[in-house]
């Protein structure tokens, strides 16, 4: 749950967690629609795929009376929010916000082949249901479905709208890319490597949801600039912060295994600024150059020590904090509305300040 | 090669092959440039891997001076020529030529990690050079620019050429799960299923590329729906033919194993067929019951007697025959002009008559 702390300080209080559960069911209704009406009948178990993935179905593909978590749905809630703060109204980004949901669940489908990831959100993934072969195909549907969707006024506006999703979504598989070869030891871990990566695989979704929120309420040229930076800036944001929790995040409020990114020795932002160091030690680059690292616990805390000697948690902070602030002026800069405003800038606070 | 040896009894002698080459040679500079603008320079490898697969790069992604064999082009040449056979000129239909062709590339990028396919135009798939996970985002990073190309002026025209696209991408993706379903037998193989399949995997994209062709240059829906039969006839007839090839063709001539399909129990339409037949015997539907049959010899033996007890080729040669006689019908219905209805024509005589 996103739970607003520095919210007080700099916003009026606002409820960010109603607003995005409202947006979100509204994305939810609309997606399932876009669905409904693209599937053919003679492929209805594929399309019950998809709405497992997007946590409708069970694993024998029955309808769930109560939805299954699911994702917080912050995209498409950016691209609903930007468009009311620039035209008053969420309506003109329906499609838009669709496509981004979908855009980001084509990617996680596909992510989780390539990470032999067999659950996601405590429930299996496609592929460790149904196999790889339909695992691929089914981030492949929901990648032309979202396509589908942005294009379906099939106006000069929507054209424009997937240009920028497709140049993001290029931008998504660089990111990957990268990843995966930093992934494999092809490239060595430095901070230019991690930025190149990560901007990529988190920032540049963000900044197109807000982008095409803009756009779709007729923005012009210069405010969508402005909301796309501050998406770019809460996207980083949020993947630093998540970063920091991977290492010193307490197990109780992540639920996740203490340090779990250094046990798993993730290329995260302690990691890659560790290791650009000059003087990076021997014992901690041959620590993070094979793979997959052993759960070495005397290891682990090592590293762990290495990281507080640089005081690299506080310099994490610092960024992310910078980058809640730049959110911010750049919110400003492109003269956004309330209440929209003051969600977008909830928002911002929220996942900068959250410990889960 | 596509060898015409029916076109000098319908239509006036052409040079298809000529033509294709030049149009092919057209498209691969096209897509070179498009791709070349669209990497960024930290991603200059992921580039590379996809003009390993456009036969433009060894494995080692050095140039190579001559392209490797990369496919015969052909739906972006239906797209270009149909352009010409409405407008006079190829001019407006280069963006939807290179969509065209690069959604078919990522489709085999993506088709032969789902089947663990080692080799395609004789040449290392890219998963099997660079592994799984960058095989899926090859082809991830295909499908995006391909969008990214069809909507390059983001004009209303652009949309609506996009959303024909990506219903077409969309029924690709069912194509896929329905032959997945079909091969791990979890749908019995009939002749109806099969055309679900063939319908979505084959004839789709040719209809699309014909019937964008028409929509660039501006015509009317009804021309573009007429163009869009002549390519779902085309495209069904050369699947049929190569189905044909996969039972009865010379493997002198294919340069493939006699009868490969046979062997490999493929669920090709001659076997669709003998497996609709309600009294189809036992020992068939056991053959063919296994995700890959055994290389039996008198086991293949005995199904080809029983195919040619049921006269399956004549039987396939005869909906081969009318499909080519109804595409050539929707040609003259669309009101083609010349040259390139001469060329249109050539090239569905030439497929269906092709003995390779």
């Amino acid at each position: 749950m996103l739970v607003c702390r520095r919210v007080q300080s700099h916003t009026s209080p606002v409820n960010v967690d109603a607003e995005l559960s409202r947006l979100g069911a509204l994305v939810d209704g609309w997606t399932r629609a876009a669905l409904a009406e693209s599937i053919s009948p003679q492929a209805l178990r594929l399309g019950a795929m998809l709405e497992y993935h997007l946590g409708w179905r069970d694993e024998q593909l029955q309808p769930l009376s109560t939805a299954a978590p699911a994702g917080k749905k912050l995209r498409p809630a950016l691209a609903l929010l930007v468009c009311q703060a620039v035209s008053g109204d969420i309506a003109a980004a329906r499609n838009a916000a669709v496509a981004v949901e979908l855009i980001h669940n084509f990617s996680l489908v596909h992510d989780d082949i390539q990470d032999h990831s067999e659950l996601r959100r405590h429930r299996r993934t496609v592929w460790s249901v149904w196999g790889m072969p339909q695992g691929i195909n089914a981030g492949d549907a929901l990648f032309a479905l979202a396509q589908r969707v942005l294009v379906g006024d099939r106006s000069a506006l929507a054209a424009a709208m997937s240009a920028e999703l497709n140049s993001t979504a290029l931008l998504l598989a660089e990111g990957q890319f990268l990843d995966i070869d930093l992934q494999l030891g092809q490239t060595p871990v430095t901070l230019q490597a991690y930025e190149s990566m990560i901007t990529r695989k988190t920032g540049v979704l963000f900044a197109c949801a807000c982008r095409l929120g803009a756009m779709a309420a007729g923005a012009a040229a210069n405010v969508s600039e402005a909301y796309a930076a501050y998406g770019l800036e809460l996207g980083l944001a949020f993947q630093e912060q998540d970063d920091l929790l991977g290492v010193w995040g307490s197990a109780v409020e992540t639920g996740k295994p203490e340090a779990a990114d250094v046990v798993e020795r993730k290329r995260g932002l302690p990691a890659a600024m560790a290791l650009s160091f000059g003087d990076a030690p021997a014992w901690l680059r041959s620590a993070y150059a094979e793979p997959d690292g052993a759960a070495d616990p005397q290891l682990v805390q090592r590293i762990i020590a290495h990281f507080d000697r640089l005081d690299l948690r506080a310099t994490v902070e610092q960024r992310v904090e910078r980058r809640y602030r730049q959110a911010l002026e750049h919110l400003a800069a492109a003269g956004a509305r309330e209440p929209a405003r003051g969600y977008l800038a909830a928002i911002c606070a929220a996942l900068v300040a959250r410990k889960t």
